[in-house]
């Protein structure tokens, strides 16, 4: 069996890893992060999801058009939201920006693109009749897209997790032949990484996502 | 630091424990499952998702009470719909139904329930246009709560995810004094198991789930 892997060093050091190198992915290690992927759990254990992975240059073209110009969108209208931050916020975002923009610069080029389609007749989808968006159906299907990205992080393959191309999915379904019913829930492009890779990520502690009992009690760190 | 825990070891043994034990679990190891949550990855790094710690006897029967006529009604409901299968496929369910029922009227006793909520307004849902029901949303939680799993695990406590309790959300709100825009979207009841705990899990491998480059061209995995 190969080398441990520390669950705790892997979660805390997953970032997004936009920049990433065409070297292609030894088969073995594609097949392990696919794995990884099965494993996760599911409602009803009815893995009501499929991985499509595009390893084609024709696939990964024709997908590369679809994304970038939603990303240019999205992009431009994020950096207006910004206007009037203070500079080391916008410059933060503007170095975020521009990794996104190599992304979809390079979409293409990436040895191998997960796409994540999940089908919700395969799943019961507890508040589908509440007033208010449904999230549910997402808790069938992003387990598996964390289990795959952990699974490329502990490779030492890049990756990131969009969403944007849902923007116009039934292109996506059209140029992947995926029949009716499924919906296409998230692009994962992997690959060795240009720089670093992984490394150190920002996020709220558990003081500051977790409550007491009620909302709004906040959660306190043992001494 | 502690001993190092393989993540492929981890989640291919992350499998629901609906039987938990009322012994109480030390506050550093809930902090650090917390912290796992924290670590996920979600949209614009916004982590639009808090947990709210239910440990409050109170609270936990208030929770219990809500929870377990829509089990009753789902775990009857489930059973009728597997009519005419073969009895080893009757039996196989037969006993996780009855691992449900535990779970149902002991869940109250359980020394931890992590309820998962998430804001849909922190959120860019890029499926919400589309004539299919939204699953999007799910992408900046889910993750989460699977890293919280994958910590449990880790940690020797056992947990499953359930959504059920989304049939009487209201109810959960108001128990929960949680304000208007979030939604609830999933309860993990946590604690030491009172069997075994993890173990083997049945999954379709990456060679079910998975294709090549179109929808129906089966993946294979490498000779």
């Amino acid at each position: 069996m190969a080398e441990m892997h520390d669950i705790y060093e892997m979660m805390s050091t997953l970032r997004a890893v936009r920049r990433i190198k065409p070297d292609p992915i030894p088969e073995e290690v594609l097949e392990r992060v696919l794995l990884a992927a099965s494993w996760a759990p599911s409602g009803g254990n009815m893995q009501p999801f499929r991985i499509i992975v595009a390893q084609s240059p024709e696939k990964k073209a024709a997908l590369a058009e679809i994304y970038k110009p939603e990303w240019v969108k999205y992009a431009t209208r994020f950096m207006e939201g910004l206007a009037g931050q203070p500079e080391e916020v916008l410059d933060k975002w503007r170095r975020i920006i521009a990794a996104g923009d190599y992304m979809a610069d390079h979409l293409h080029e990436a040895p191998a693109i997960l796409l994540f389609i999940a089908n919700p007749k395969l799943m019961a989808i507890t508040d589908a009749h509440l007033d208010r968006i449904s999230m549910v159906g997402g808790g069938s299907v992003y387990p598996a897209v964390q289990n795959a990205m952990l699974a490329c992080r502990t490779e030492g393959l890049g990756c990131t997790l969009t969403t944007l191309h849902c923007k116009r999915e039934q292109e996506v379904l059209d140029l992947f032949e995926i029949p009716e019913g499924w919906g296409t829930v998230g692009l994962v492009p992997i690959g060795y990484p240009v720089g670093k890779g992984h490394g150190p990520i920002t996020r709220r502690p558990p003081s500051g996502i977790a409550f007491k009992d009620t909302f709004g009690q906040k959660w306190e760190a043992p001494a």
